[in-house]
């Protein structure tokens, strides 16, 4: 079940500085606002929660003047933002586990309607392979199909640009408002007006390595099914790829010589299940049937939230709860339905000793309802 | 259950003569062994089952003289015929389900005892793919595995080339003695020195386009698997691959680009289940296991043979019959399985039918043990 969406200017302030906060990735988010009922409530309590997950120092607020100035900035460059459970945001990509609660988006929305893929790829991408996702963008925007990409050089460009005309979605990895690549700028901007962009980063923030697989999870995420063009072993694609099949989309590759260290990661792919494809009509002929999964309930996966249990929080029962679980997470990710079983606590009191850990820098969220720990601060 | 092979000489040559004889093929070989007791009574009664089956002119029976001139001739070429039962046939091809009664060798056939693998592809190949064949086969010769090919220009030779150290088979669609195509001549001798060349066309026979398919069915057939390496769409590498598939060999094959029309037939196969290969070490996994295959029980699916029902002809009861079968009977080929039902026929009644209707020249035989009527003389 989702969040209901924030209903004033002030809950949607609320809602961004507590995403934009420190220690606060979707997961928690969620989890803060099951668990204090609003983002204005959760806010007062980030403190004393990060406090006994064993925080040193009080996790980073995002201030009223910062959230108020993102949204100025945010409308000032023409865009704004999306709250999750809104009508506007992506149907595909609030299936997914861990939606972005909020969406910076500039450009047009009701391509978000319409079915779509992403097409990704080898930045350094050969001439065949550069060729083979500009027509493939092209033939598949023929079709109706809005493009998903990265606007990353080589294989996601190429789509971009085959799709301009029918539509595609950009997902930048940091801010919307900031072009990586440079040499991307023109493209950028005719994507701008023509088709969409999408963020969850805040205004200015510049992309850093650890971003790249987050964006990675939204062009998956807004996408029916990923196809891969060109892809080293161990590239960004594959990633997308995988993230592609945890979230249950369809996985689907371009094949090419095993000569070339651009095709074997989607050789792998092709030998792994994705679905080989030679031209358009394959991409068409494996979605057959494939609309329905943006009817699903979105947030499904969230399940374990939905506990209505305790919201009051018994020390006394907490303290050697925390402990054992402290003891059983590591760094392999571990199931939250494990962890429920093996630490016998009830699923509201986990989700606040998960809640604390996170807002401490403690812990780790991963697909699949896993988490791990990080080492203490 | 195979026939006895032949025991003297003049069984052997009565066995080439009947194999040699006009519109005997395998499968009506094996069926007028078990109807007649023996090659020799075989080629006496096949003037009259010709007849029965509509034939209006004799079929040719190849003589005691031209059989004895074709054994002088390979023996002085250097060459020997090999029966179906005997303990040099390759145990693969025996296993298939219409293996030639005699084939004729050259070279070392202790080869024939060890894991093959048949690796084909385009004749017009690509220097990648020429690159790609040789490698594989180099790495598997490595490996202890026999490369089986046709010795036709592009992949093949490539992949005769580089397991000519390691062992290679090469089956021709003509007879064992005629080089084709002549650009492989020296390829040619080193296999005939080195490894093994071998044919199932009397000597001095040139290869015509109806051979290729029965030369790929022994390619195939003397291999645990079919590598295809560059195919395009509709080639005879496809073929192979099909039979392969039909003799329940695994088919493997390495993709490629999509925009290469060499590459849209092995990327076809990939997608219709072909193990997608990216080196030998692919081949070798796919192979774990697959030695059992040549411990089949060779021709078992010359299962409706083995009937030893009525050798006595009671022609009261086949008239019937054979007007039936000819009713029945089409273009379109259908199982033996299915006319035994539908003309509740003797499965002897209804061998005894097939063998007249094939020396009549009015029938063909298909994988699956299917046959099909051709239009009447």
């Amino acid at each position: 079940m989702l969040p209901t969406p924030p209903r004033t200017h002030a809950e949607r302030t609320d809602w961004l500085r507590l995403i934009r906060s420190e220690n606060v990735g979707p997961s928690t988010f969620f989890a803060l606002i099951r668990r204090c009922g609003s983002a204005a409530r959760a806010l007062e309590e980030v403190p004393r929660l990060a406090r006994r997950g064993g925080a040193t120092t009080t996790p980073r607020l995002c201030s009223l003047d910062e959230a108020a100035r993102e949204q100025q900035a945010l409308a000032a460059f023409g865009g704004r933002l999306v709250a999750l459970g809104e009508p506007d945001y992506p149907r595909l990509l609030a299936a997914i586990e861990t939606p972005p609660p909020l969406l910076s988006v500039v450009g047009h929305a009701h391509l978000f309607e319409k079915r779509s893929v992403a097409l990704v790829g080898a930045r350094n991408a050969s001439a065949a392979g550069i060729r083979m996702a500009r027509v493939l963008a092209q033939e598949l925007g023929a079709a109706g199909l809005v493009i998903v990409s990265g606007l990353a050089r080589g294989i996601d460009a190429a789509a971009h640009k085959g799709a301009l005309e029918s539509g595609t979605v950009a997902v930048l990895a940091g801010g919307l408002d900031v072009v990586y690549p440079q040499e991307n700028r023109e493209l950028y901007d005719a994507i701008a007006r023509q088709g969409a962009l999408v963020s969850e980063m805040p205004l200015g923030m510049a992309p850093q390595a650890r971003h790249f697989p987050r964006r990675n999870r939204l062009v998956s995420g807004l996408s029916l099914a990923t196809v891969v063009v060109e892809a080293a072993e161990r590239s960004g694609s594959l990633i997308t790829a995988r993230l592609a099949g945890e979230q249950g989309r369809d996985v689907m590759a371009v094949p090419g010589s095993p000569l070339d260290p651009r095709a074997r990661g989607a050789n792998r792919l092709i030998r792994e299940g994705a679905a080989l494809i030679q031209d358009a009509t394959d991409v068409l002929h494996e979605l057959e049937g494939r609309t329905t999964i943006a009817l699903t309930e979105p947030g499904s996966v969230q399940g374990w939230l939905d506990d209505q249990s305790a919201a009051e929080d018994d020390e006394a029962r907490l303290q050697p709860l925390r402990a054992l679980l402290l003891e059983r997470l590591g760094p392999t990710p571990i199931e939250i339905d494990e962890l429920v079983r093996q630490i016998a606590a009830e699923p509201g009191e986990l989700r606040t000793l998960l809640i604390e850990l996170e807002l401490a820098g403690r812990l780790t969220w991963h697909p699949g309802q896993r988490v791990s720990l990080l080492p203490s601060p």
